[in-house]
């Protein structure tokens, strides 16, 4: 099977998985809508910052929401 | 194999085969860079605009350069 692990870059060299065996990832609104293998669905304000696919890992990048100084 | 044929949208519904087992893809400049399994790369100033890993598909959409009016 050739699903994902997807993980959120939390530093300069940390990730935190968000999301195991996902097959789709689509643009959806601001960020992405990821659906894993069993159908389950997750959205998330991010973007993909990063993905090796032989390695299964997705690395994605939160946005920022805009701070108003 | 994990890897993903990437391919491009050039219309409503019709794509065009960029590049065939990839392997990585990562933002480079103002859009991509996308290594196959053999070390091959290739760069386009494009985003992801969806993904389907169980079907090994990957489509882009090229960016727009901004035309002033």
């Amino acid at each position: 099977m050739c699903e994902a692990n997807v993980y959120i870059r939390t530093g300069d060299d940390q990730e935190e998985l968000f999301f195991e065996q996902v097959d789709i990832i689509e643009p959806f609104e601001e960020g992405l809508r990821l659906v894993d293998i069993f159908g389950k669905q997750k959205f998330i304000n991010a973007k993909i910052k990063d993905m090796n696919l032989l390695n299964h890992r997705i690395i994605l990048e939160k946005l920022q929401t805009v701070a108003v100084k």
